[in-house]
């Protein structure tokens, strides 16, 4: 038997609890598939005191984690404690330069610094290894960055964020609104007390930019997203997409147009009978498309303790066989930096929703304005008729181009009939 | 820059003209992300004059793939001739005795010869990697091997075989009888000319047999498997198990009864708003289910040209890469022979098919049959009202043991009054 792996646990929040849980729990499993044993030997956390439900006592305190960088006796180091800058940067950039073994569930600091850090465990023939940062327990990376890699990959997309989708769920299934539901998931944990990460698609962006990086051997590049959360959405848009056989879900979407990539996460209507479209609740799903593979879907709990520790573990067992992959699918030295393509160039349909005047010629200066821009309407939708108060009306339109359909809107919002923000809101019919 | 990885194909049919495809159009790609070149450096198939839609004449050509085995020039040999005995076992032994890594797409010679095949590639340091023999293009043997290898694994299921679900899929939504639908299928070429491997559940049962070795760490054992296929369905019941809410899909199951095992290959009926019921026509879905990673579910295309060598590919690339997992995702000589549990113990409902005269009595007959064997009804569904002619009635059961069901549906058989053999299904309400 060879000797045991050694591994320090920086962060006993949920995810690091889980991993000690499994690690423990699971021992002799993973002793057997892992070909050797995986042994805790040093923990980390802020406080010592905090209560937890799992017994971390027997393994060594360090009030430090930077100090375990420079232990002789850890193979492998899981850092837990989040944050795209500070002590998790530190640690993980020393612990690297130290030839340790990184498995991260860190999202935030990967889209920031992945680059650099991939760099850095190539540099020391270690690995960077970040299963857990993408939709839990599903294991999307290795699908794209394994399983996939014989393709030249066309697209990867979906639904990054549990939080989000529950919300939406929520708001179709119960008919209540984005802010009461906000609250529910709060008081279930299913959302943080500050939400801004999650709803405003921050982090499913992280998500995306990893993704985008492995299908398309670029530098994960955060900057150059955009990023459209669900806040702004109301009511009345779920009920209109339904009504048109759509249901709205926020997606993670990078894509190849002939070299140039676009990566982006925005909310999007989804036919209603896509596979995506049955993902609910906290669940999280990532599409791969490629040129041979066709298109394959991954779905599972993407959040939770469980699911993210098992995602820990099996990097860390994947580690212990002795397996190190480049953490971005090739050598960090030959990542690219990504030419993204202009997102008002592509073509796709959309769903206005205008809160207009119920009054003759209304509809005639909106249609004038689409007419100008070349935009075709495919359906138009009102619900009642009550005449000069104001009014939904929505709009599906053709395929047209996005900058075109943005300067429409934008004009559209400025008549003097419309009372509110036009709500814009792509259509992937694609999906 | 390395060595380059050098492969031999043996078998130019379907997958192995794809694999050849893919080395060509994606060499580069897949230079990077291997690290190194993969070079063909010879084939072998049946004919060398047969017509192909790609150019081997710059490889060179073997008539006996036997010889492959011998060479020195060559790192790995790609199987994909087929069948569980003769040629491909033959090639497969020497090649892992001489110590080359062998990719493969067979599953039925690995059903049937994987455990041995295993300890051999083990004793020889070389891989028997087979992405490709379970669901295709979807990464299912990584996601569960790796991906979940945190998880005590309770149960992995699924929709395997792409040929039975296009036949049930088609014959719900065309309305047309089995046979009609097999005979398209076949001319579509979904379907083989000797349709029995997958009409039987023999080709769904190989791939299970599989799936449940690297679930719980067991040999591969297709002789402790029971398939039954779909050929004795019946119109009727597609539209019943319609009425009733569900749809009916030809599963493999392997499931963990607190240590013992049950693998099954047989219709179930699934609630129609579970993810599995919404994988239609030729895909395929694996679901994965571990104590820590909750569900997890992979679709996809699961065969097919395309997909089938994008998963040969993906194989050849993890060795290039210089990763080697073991074959069933421990050490060979540590695999158990399988505990497997009496599948009459099991506990689950039915859905219970009977053609009988439309007369007084005869519901009361049956009912007391059930009676009996304290067996419960749920529902009971009869379409029409014919007196003295056969009609069709349907039960639908509550949770009873599978033994008493079967006997109770033979005693049922031999009523008078039953015209037609009973058709008896498995309900699947926990998917």
């Amino acid at each position: 038997m060879s000797a045991p792996f050694r591994v320090g646990i920086a962060g006993l929040g949920t995810v690091g609890c889980g991993v000690v849980k499994i690690l423990q729990k699971n021992a002799k499993l993973i002793e057997q598939r892992a070909g050797r044993r995986v042994e805790i030997v040093c923990v980390s956390a802020k406080s010592k005191k905090k209560k937890r439900d799992v017994d971390v006592s027997k393994y060594e305190w360090i009030d430090d984690p930077l100090q375990m960088a420079a232990r002789k006796d850890i193979d492998c180091i899981v850092e837990v404690m989040g944050g795209s800058e500070g002590a998790a940067l530190h640690l993980v950039k020393k612990a690297l330069g130290a030839g340790k073994h990184i498995v991260t569930a860190n999202k935030a600091l990967l889209a920031h610094h992945g680059a650099a850090l991939a760099e850095l465990a190539d540099k020391n023939a270690v690995s960077l290894s970040f299963e857990a940062a993408v939709a839990g327990g599903v294991p999307a990376i290795k699908a794209l960055r394994e399983g996939a890699m014989a393709n030249h990959i066309h697209g990867v997309y979906g639904i990054l964020n549990g939080t989000c989708n529950y919300i939406l769920t929520q708001m179709r299934e119960s008919g209540r609104g984005f802010k009461d539901v906000l609250k529910e998931a709060q008081s279930k944990g299913y959302a943080e007390a500050d939400p801004e990460f999650d709803i405003e698609g921050v982090d499913a962006g992280h998500k995306i930019c990893l993704l985008a990086a492995i299908a398309f051997g670029i530098k994960p590049d955060f900057k150059n997203l955009k990023t459209t959360g669900i806040s702004h959405l109301d009511l009345v848009d779920i009920k209109f997409a339904q009504e048109l056989g759509y249901k709205i879900k926020l997606l993670g979407i990078a894509r190849d147009y002939k070299g140039k990539i676009l990566q982006t996460v925005e909310p999007c209507l989804v036919p209603r009978k896509a596979p995506i479209a049955s993902v609910e609740g906290v669940f999280n799903a990532v599409f791969i498309e490629g040129d041979f593979i066709g298109k394959c879907l991954l779905t599972g709990r993407g959040a939770g303790e469980g699911p993210t520790a098992s995602a820990v573990v099996a990097d860390i067992i994947d580690l212990a066989r002795g397996i190190r992959v480049p953490a971005f699918g090739v050598d960090a030295a030959k990542l690219k930096k990504g030419n993204f393509i202009d997102a008002k160039t592509i073509q796709t349909s959309f769903y206005l929703r205008l809160n207009v005047l119920d009054k003759p010629g209304v509809i005639a200066d909106v249609s004038a304005i689409l007419r100008d821009y070349n935009i075709s309407i495919e359906a138009m939708l009102q619900h009642g008729h009550d005449p000069g108060a104001p009014v939904h009306v929505v709009i599906k339109t053709h395929k047209v181009q996005r900058g075109d359909m943005e300067k429409a809107t934008a004009l559209i919002g400025k008549l003097k009939s419309c009372k509110e923000k036009p709500c814009l809101i792509r259509i992937a019919d694609e999906l």
